[in-house]
């Protein structure tokens, strides 16, 4: 009898061409599935919950698979690690029902872009921040944020190319806050359109800076038209932290350590 | 008539073999005097503060250098920022007296260890700690670095290939601190040994891990002998924080922001 096993997984997007697998360049996806079949001696092919595109990183990425190994499940993560390349690390793998698939059980993502505000960028950082020399508005930020979070429909802030029916989207929460010279943009929500985060932290650095009113963002919500949202932000400064899915059949997921 | 000009630079040592010119590889030195010399019109030899090894990182090391340029000094920073690569930048230019040297005046330096202490690696922290999955015994660590603070031969603490002819030195600060997953070696001193921080890392380490009492690292000091102290941590853990001149020649520097 087959099972089927849950992973957590971090990684380093910088040298990724994000998670799917594609014929340009080598993902995450391709780099798990090469190591997992490896170390269980089957071909394996892992469902992720989130696709995240290159050069966007993970705290918290979630992927099942089925298998049919001996090895008890939560040991499968020290194994695979050994295999795995040093800038994707799985952080938990765990036994769960076999109808649980990532991309359609109920969940919470978070997800976490960070800004650099500084007068000159700071190379330990760079991989993991946008750098803005430009003193951003944090308080304008915070008073935009809000227009976003609850149901709405997000159409202005996605890019051409999402593969989703409706445009509507649930954002629980969205916070701005500064620390030392980090200011990130946390928001968390039941499904993001493609790009959906970038294009809001693009947007919403603008209002940093002046270019637009925090209340403009209510009127690109009304206008449904992506043209009237701010530049999606570079993918350096995007982390997704982790999902916690909602529902009966599974438990909230441990998000990893955050640095 | 020349100047002299002091710059404070943060830098990733990852892909360097460290601060000094050297024929195996490029090194942060090396770098910045050619984009110096592009952007001044003259050659350039800076002089270091602090020769950092091979992988280890910088927010605040300092070097100086003489021009007959026009540039304002506090401008060289951005014309030298736009040749320098994104893993070396300068976070402050400005003109010094003649006579200030940094490796001889009187300075504090702090350099900071850091140690990723969980079960699994994190991959976005992987270039800048150094990860250790054994639970470590902070509070035995705290205990064992309060031997090392104030005036001692430092013998034991230092690699060979050190050029310097006593080997008593000063810390005038070492404190060990958890924060999440992320343990913190902070160490302040007139002066190192050639491998002094990351031998003394690497005896706190054993420590934590129970190899060692903390009272033993009062015996180490005095046996003054490198065999009795704990291995050399490797470089990704160690960052020069910062340079304090201490003298009236000079003033205190900014450290750069920290993350």
């Amino acid at each position: 009898m087959h099972k089927r096993i849950k992973l957590t997984i971090a990684y380093d997007g910088t040298r990724y061409c994000g998670w799917q697998i594609q014929e340009n360049g080598i993902t995450v996806e391709e780099m798990i599935n090469k190591s997992l079949s490896g170390l269980l001696g089957e071909k394996i092919c892992i469902m992720g919950a989130s696709r995240t595109d290159a050069g966007v990183h993970a705290l918290g990425n979630v992927a099942v698979f089925d298998t049919h190994t001996r090895i008890p499940p939560e040991k499968i993560s020290y194994g695979l690690n050994q295999r795995l390349p040093e800038d994707i690390t799985v952080q938990k793998s765990e036994e769960v029902p076999k109808e649980f698939h990532p991309r359609y059980a109920a969940a919470i993502k978070t997800y976490e872009y960070k800004i650099l505000n500084r007068t000159f960028p700071q190379p330990i950082c760079r991989l993991y921040t946008h750098f803005i020399y430009y003193p951003l508005d944090v308080e304008a930020m915070q008073k935009a944020a809000a227009y976003l979070v609850g149901e709405h429909d997000f159409k202005s802030f996605s890019s051409i190319g999402g593969q989703t029916k409706t445009s509507v989207r649930t954002i629980t929460a969205l916070d701005v806050e500064k620390e030392g010279d980090i200011i990130t943009i946390r928001v968390s929500g039941t499904g993001f359109l493609y790009n959906m985060v970038r294009i809001i932290s693009g947007t919403l650095i603008q209002v940093g800076q002046g270019y637009r009113t925090p209340e403009s963002v209510q009127e690109i919500i009304e206008k449904r038209d992506r043209r009237f949202a701010g530049p999606t932000a570079p993918p350096r400064g995007l982390t997704l932290i982790g999902i916690n899915f909602t529902g009966n059949d599974d438990k909230i997921i441990d998000m990893g350590g955050q640095v």
